[in-house]
C-alpha cells in the first residue's frame, strides 16, 4: 500500500508541464515495479494538489468562452489524467494491462467542520498581490503557504468511506496494481435521495491512503514526499532527520507544530489514522528511495509504528 | 454492451456545463439501471467530443499562465470527468460501487492514415471567421460541420486493441457496470522502448466500443446518439425512419453518402466492424429509448443484422 504525493509528480519549482509529470512517474514507477516484482501487492494513491489547481485557473481564464466545472469535477479529470501517466510508466515496466487506474469516489460528511475552513493547499504559488487579485476576482481563498508565497486553499473534509472498494479489491487479488482514490478521491456526500453527489473539495490523499490501507487489511502503509526522510525542526539551525517514531512521539512533534499543515502535517495525521485503525507500521520517505525503504535500509525513510524503538529495530 | 455518445452527454444546443451534463448522464442511467436489473451485463463507452473540445480551448485560452496539456491528457481527463457522473448517476439507481469507470487505453497504429488527415470534430461551433482565427491562432484544423457552424477536427486513428481488457472482464464477470474507454480510450502506441506512449488523437467511441464488444465476445452492441431511429435522406423531403438493415444495405447507403463522416457515419462504421468481427446485432437508438429497443419493440431503433430482414423480424 503506498500512497503518492502530487507533488511527487509535479515538484514545487516545476510548471506542470506534461513532460514534467511524465519524467516524475517514470523514476516512481521504477520503485513500483521493483517492489511488484519482488512480490508485493500494490495500491497507490496519488495526489493532485499542483495538477488540480492548474486546472482551476484554467476554468477562471476560460470562463468566458467555457463553463468552469466544479471543483469535484477537476479532481476526477485529475483521476484520469495522473492515473493514465502513472499507469503508462508502469505498464513500460511491468507489462501492459499490469496497472489499471480506478476512477474512485469516497465519502466526506458534509457537516465536516472542514467545510468552515479551507485549508488544502493547491496550484501554483503567487505574490501577495497577485493572490489578492485572484481572491478578489474568482473569489478564492488565498493563504501564505511555508514562507514560499501565497496559494489557493479549498476545503478539505476527512474521508470516511471508499465506494469502489470491492472493484479495488478484485483487481488487486488478480494480481493489478492498482491506481486509487487518486487526488484522494472525487469527493461525495449522501444527498436526500439516496444517492451520492459530487461536493467542491479536495480530500487529502495521504488521509484517503490511510482509509484505504485500513480497508484492505494492508499492514504497511508507503507515504511519499520531496524528502527521503522526516526532518525536525526544519529550517532551523537542529534540523535532523528522525528515522523511527512511536505514535505518541510523532503526536507530540505534531502538538509542538513540527509539522506544517500544508505538507508534513497531513502524513503525520494519516500514519496516526492508520495505526490507530489497525495497521502496524508507516513508512515516510521519498519515491527515489521507496525500495531501499521498503528493503529494510535503517538509515533512510522514517518508521513510525507502535511498539517500542529498541525493539522494532531489531524485528 | 452499450456505447453511449459523447453528444448525449452535452447536446449540441448545450454549453458543457456540469448540472446540463449530470441532467443528460441521470436520462441514461435510468436506462441503464433498467437493463441491469432485467440481468443485462453492462460495459458502457461514453463519448467526449464536447467536453474534450472545451478542455482544448481551457489550454489555450490559459497557456500564459499554466502550460497547455497534450490532447491524448485531455482525453484521459474526460474519462475521469463523464466516468465520475455516469458511475454517481448509475449507483443513485443501482446502489453504491455497482458501476466502475476504469481509466483505459487503446491502442492505435502510428501509420494509420487517419495521422494525415485531422477528422473527428471537438468542441463547440463557430462561425467561419473565428474558426479562421482559431485555425491561426492556436494552430487549429476547422471544418464546416454538417450545416450547422465551424469546429476543431483532430486526428481520429482506428482502435486496434483495449490494454485493460483482463481488468474489465474481472469487473464485467464480478457483476459491476463497467465504463470503459470512455471517449474512445487513451490513445496509445508501441514506442521503440516496447511501452505505450500517449498519442493525440481522439479516437472515436462507437469504433472503440466494436473493439470492446468484439473482445467481449458480447452478441449485440447498442450505439446511442441523438435520435431515436437512423434517418434515410435526412433534412430532405424523402426523410423517413429505417428500422431494420443488412450490413450490405447499411454499407450501400453509406457509400451514398447518406451518413455524415461526423455524426452517423461513425456508427454505421463501427455497426459494420462489430458485424465482421464476430458480432451478431447492432442497434441505433437514443438513449431514452434505449430499454424499449432491447425490450424488442418494433418501431423504434435500427438494428442491423447480417440475417434476412423477415427472419430477424421474428425471432
Amino acid at each position: 500500500m503506498v500512497a503518492v504525493g502530487g507533488n511527487a509528480l509535479t515538484a514545487a519549482h516545476q510548471s506542470g508541464a506534461a513532460d514534467e509529470i511524465a519524467a516524475n512517474a517514470t523514476r516512481m514507477a521504477r520503485s513500483l515495479a521493483h517492489l511488484a516484482g519482488v512480490g508485493w501487492r500494490l495500491a497507490v494513491v496519488h495526489g493532485n494538489g499542483p495538477q488540480v489547481g492548474n486546472l482551476s485557473i484554467q476554468q477562471e481564464e476560460a470562463s468566458a468562452v467555457v463553463p468552469a466545472q466544479p471543483l469535484h469535477q477537476l479532481a476526477a479529470m485529475t483521476q484520469g489524467q495522473l492515473g493514465g501517466v502513472l499507469v503508462r510508466e508502469i505498464d513500460r515496466l511491468c507489462g501492459p494491462g499490469t496497472a489499471v487506474a480506478v476512477v474512485t469516489h469516497v465519502q466526506v460528511d458534509r457537516d465536516d467542520p472542514a467545510f468552515a475552513h479551507p485549508t488544502k493547499p493547491i496550484g501554483p504559488f503567487f505574490t501577495a498581490d497577485r493572490a489578492a487579485e485572484l481572491a478578489r476576482l474568482w473569489g478564492w481563498h488565498v493563504v501564505e503557504d511555508s514562507g514560499r508565497g501565497y496559494r489557493r486553499v479549498v476545503t478539505s473534509p476527512a474521508p470516511i468511506d471508499i465506494v469502489e472498494m470491492e472493484a479495488i479489491r478484485l483487481l488487486l487479488a488478480a494480481g493489478h496494481i492498482v491506481l486509487a482514490a487518486g487526488g484522494g478521491g472525487i469527493a461525495v456526500s449522501r444527498a436526500t435521495d439516496g444517492g451520492l453527489t459530487g461536493v467542491d473539495a479536495v480530500i487529502d490523499k495521504d488521509h484517503s491512503a490511510a482509509v484505504l490501507a485500513a480497508a484492505l487489511g494492508a499492514r504497511e502503509l508507503y507515504l511519499l514526499t520531496g524528502v527521503d526522510t522526516v526532518l525536525l525542526d526544519f529550517g532551523t539551525p537542529h534540523e535532523r532527520p528522525v528515522h523511527v517514531l512511536t505514535p505518541q512521539e510523532a503526536a507530540h512533534h505534531m502538538e509542538q507544530g513540527q509539522f506544517p499543515a500544508g505538507s508534513m502535517g497531513p502524513k503525520i495525521g494519516a500514519a496516526l489514522r492508520f495505526l490507530r485503525e489497525g495497521g502496524q507500521r508507516v513508512f515516510i520517505t521519498s519515491a527515489d528511495r521507496l525500495a531501499d525503504v521498503a528493503a529494510g535500509y535503517a538509515d533512510v525513510g522514517t518508521r513510525i509504528e507502535s511498539v517500542p524503538a529498541a525493539i522494532a529495530s531489531v524485528t
